[in-house]
């Protein structure tokens, strides 16, 4: 059965940016899936109705829709119980852990940081929703929404500690192979490297190493992805 | 054969109060293995020569000799493996970085808040060597490592939000039972509430309610460890 995937998408279609859709993609290569995209942009709300909410990743087959990317890992594991596991069976819970941990600790930095780059690659119809939604969420303008700039890329590096450390001695953190607990935080930086023309870490952090690595899996999935074009003098 | 535990003690040798012994305790216990706690002092370092440096936990079973909590846990899971594992099957890199994270984001700043508290309650041959080996790590005194006691207990409550997420829909960060995952954040809570007169954390954080449970654990045998005595006026 096909497997339809709704993906976050900018102006140029083949930038596909969500740190969320990005946990999906690589989900569906370690399960060894086909499947196929479909551009969605923030306010195509009526083409996920059926999900009952308004964000993406959403992923579909047969008559089965379904939203969250945990759920749909969860799904995944489940429908196809032969092919190596996303979540391995007794690493639920600290795979949740490192979810959250992702969210709680780099999500907010790395939003403030990329705000204004997201933006300026939304679709026109897209870029008024981004900036009301999140000028309310922030509760300031977006131009403003990252007050001191070295202080959040410091702020990010002491974040990303635990990852550093978890990566020094081993190539994933889930071990020698990748799991759903490095398509997680790899969907959080991929999200900054898909919508940026410069890069937040600096290439000899064990975080970049291990990002590299993410980026060389499954036929370079990840770094074959289009980002944004610098321009000169930009 | 009988296992015995080299535990931290301070002056008053009730009070056990290494975040990476409790790990330890909580894994015996886990186990349902019996064992003897040795009243181990920073400067007892003849005691554990035998493993080449000079911390505890030391657990000694025969002629074996172990150090490293981590490493502890990993034999003590080889050792017994019709024992519940205390690090699952497929769980160990996802339980590796939950150490990281716990020991990157949340020792550093509990240090700072505790560290008069547990020289205070040292053993006096202890006192001058924790001092020293402190101030030389800090690059200060120990009067003033926390320059800021608000400032810090706000970072602790920040750094603290992966795992109130983790917990707020699920019993122990594990899942309905816990694991190696939850007695590593346990003991650095432990270390705090073992050294000090106060709580640290508010009764209504979903991570108190978390810590509560973990208390209860085993018979309370987290809840039943001496602390020191608040005096009139302190």
């Amino acid at each position: 059965m096909s497997i339809r995937l709704y993906d976050l998408a900018a102006a140029d279609e083949r930038i596909r940016f969500s740190p969320y859709c990005w946990r999906i993609k690589m989900a569906l290569a370690h399960k060894g899936l086909g499947y196929e995209t479909v551009p969605w942009r923030f306010t195509d709300k009526d083409a996920i109705a059926r999900t009952g909410q308004g964000r993406v990743p959403v992923l579909v087959e047969g008559e089965q829709w379904l939203h969250e990317s945990w759920d749909i890992a969860l799904y995944l594991d489940s429908r196809y119980p032969d092919r190596p596991r996303l979540i391995p069976e007794g690493a639920r819970g600290e795979t949740w852990f490192i979810k959250h941990w992702s969210e709680a600790m780099l999500h907010p930095v790395l939003l403030r940081l990329i705000i204004t780059d997201i933006h300026a690659i939304l679709a026109a119809k897209d870029q008024e929703y981004f900036r009301t939604s999140r000028e309310k969420m922030l509760g300031r303008k977006l131009e403003e929404a990252c007050t001191d700039r070295a202080d959040d890329l410091d702020l990010l590096k002491r974040a990303l500690e635990p990852l550093r450390r978890a990566v020094a001695g081993q190539n994933f953190i889930a071990g020698n192979t990748p799991s759903f607990a490095d398509y997680i935080p790899f969907g959080t930086l991929q999200w900054t490297r898909c919508v940026t023309t410069y890069d937040l870490l600096a290439p000899d952090d064990p975080v970049s190493h291990w990002f590299e690595r993410m980026l060389d899996l499954y036929d370079g999935l990840g770094r074959s992805a289009p980002r944004p074009i610098a321009h000169q003098g930009a």
